[in-house]
């Protein structure tokens, strides 16, 4: 891609940074804690489950959607402290959602892909059956981290963060998304059926992060409209970006295997509307979400709009 | 098995069909309604996923776990609407982990079975990677369900529902015990061992069950306790029966293929303990769970005693 930086993005870098070592620490807390493959172990009655869990989650990923997550919570500015909790635990638990569908997206009778983020997929390493199991613990630990006691998250934001995140988890979001994914296989979509694909598949649980964000603060309805049209820009923009990745870097540089779309006969925005014509269809989705968070009336929205610019310069 | 009726089981029989027509129309109505298998069907995304999981949750089951939850919020006598309302939701979304769970057990890659309550298995009807997803999706619907609007069920009870459910699902619950039940192929696992292994294989989501439904009512601390270890005696019963089952019923009767934990080589409580001592561990665990409810001191538990008499009285 060729988008210019967002102008704030070497003043966002240090927020980045900081965002992310919270995420990985809370992760590794959270996740499996009692694993052989933790120093601090104890007893595990299922050690090689929670390797396989710990294996899928830790030590990899971009963890854009935990980002997006704690940029809109800042967006909404909700900085006390159950608010504060709320986003850390929603960051953790829509990373897990992403990071189980790529285990059981990854196992052979799905994509059947022997390397993600640079390593052995997690059948590869731990056994089709395990891996199986692994994706399903890692959904339930998902909605297990958005309801802790009431002292630590009011009861209403928990049902409303389990409510976003089983939404655009299940079969009108990433599920049936993969669902029309699978069927489509050799068979020659439209661009409105490619993106309502996509919308369902990527998009709505990158949207349903920044909306579990806002959730954590107390946003008009005004301001959790443009969240979402930002929201849906960014998703789309994604695979968009991603389709483009697929033909232009190679595996090596991607961390998985590149080039499959076409191997595997699967429609793709390049496929359908060329590489040049797709890039600037990145571009203008990445002017749609920066419109958008205008339309917010928010002031601390720097962290969005990084990770806008984000999504679309992403080179892996 | 030959032990005798719950005395007060037949007064019992109209109540449980009433619950059971309820759990059916629900779950019917919930469950991926748009999918071209129901004959109401309009526009459908993903229609082989719906249809996958329609198949996989409706027509067959003894939703043994949603009538413990149904019987559960009536020993806590808990009638108001948003209460009856929230245990309608909490029975199905238990039967959707249930049915999911069985989804995914019977992949080529777990049990690798091909019938399941008289029919083809899901993967076998629908493909495996269909299949697949069709689990992940009922899992994400059962955390949909349980949080619907404010105004139908009360945040706290939702988050505590879903709280009480990803606990008794993930790592620390069936996932867990299924990792262990993986892992123990082969191997001479002790009495103290297998039972670990199937009260959370198992036990977990039962015992979840009734707890759910007392979260609907508000129970006091100790009635809780009684009818946690209500939940755990019925659980592992439940585990013992199937192992006697296994052997002792054939296929068609079982709806399932029978025979298949020897054929496997896995540790079971008539492999351990043998057919007639296992046999009067599930009386004496039978009861333990009347004795519970006995503890309780709750007026309403008609509905609890018959089913852990229908637990260890079952032949399918």
């Amino acid at each position: 891609m060729s988008h210019s930086q967002s102008p704030r993005a070497a003043s966002h870098e240090a927020w980045m940074s900081a965002q992310l070592l919270r995420v990985e620490q809370a992760l590794s807390d959270w996740v499996a804690p009692n694993s052989p493959l933790n120093s601090s172990a104890s007893g595990d009655l299922a050690p090689v489950l929670s390797q396989a869990m710990r294996y899928a989650v830790l030590d990899g990923g971009k963890r854009l959607r935990p980002l997006l997550v704690l940029a809109a919570v800042e967006a909404v500015a909700a900085t006390d402290e159950k608010s504060t909790q709320a986003a850390l635990r929603a960051a953790c638990a829509v990373e897990l959602i992403h990071a189980y569908s790529l285990v059981h997206d990854d196992m052979p009778c799905m994509d059947n892909d022997i390397l993600r983020r640079g390593k052995p997929t997690v059948h590869v390493k731990f056994g089709e059956a395990q891996a199986l199991l692994a994706g399903d613990a890692l959904q339930a630990l998902a909605f297990e981290l958005l309801t802790p006691s009431p002292d630590v998250v009011d009861t209403a934001v928990q049902a409303t963060l389990c409510r976003i995140l089983a939404l655009s988890a299940g079969c009108h979001g990433m599920a049936g998304g993969q669902a029309i994914d699978l069927a489509s296989v050799g068979k020659l979509l439209t661009i409105d059926e490619l993106r309502t694909m996509h919308r369902l598949k990527t998009g709505a649980l990158l949207q349903a992060s920044v909306m579990m964000g806002a959730a954590c603060g107390k946003a008009t309805s005004a301001v959790n409209l443009a969240l979402r049209e930002y929201g849906a820009a960014i998703g789309l923009a994604f695979q968009v970006v991603d389709d483009v990745l697929d033909v232009t870097i190679d595996t090596a540089t991607l961390g998985k295997t590149a080039g499959k779309d076409a191997e595997q006969d699967k429609p793709t925005f390049v496929s359908l509307l060329g590489l040049d014509a797709s890039k600037a269809y990145a571009d203008k989705l990445l002017q749609q979400a920066l419109a958008a968070l205008e339309q917010t009336g928010l002031n601390n929205t720097q962290g969005l709009e990084s990770l806008a610019y984000m999504v679309v310069n992403r080179v892996t």
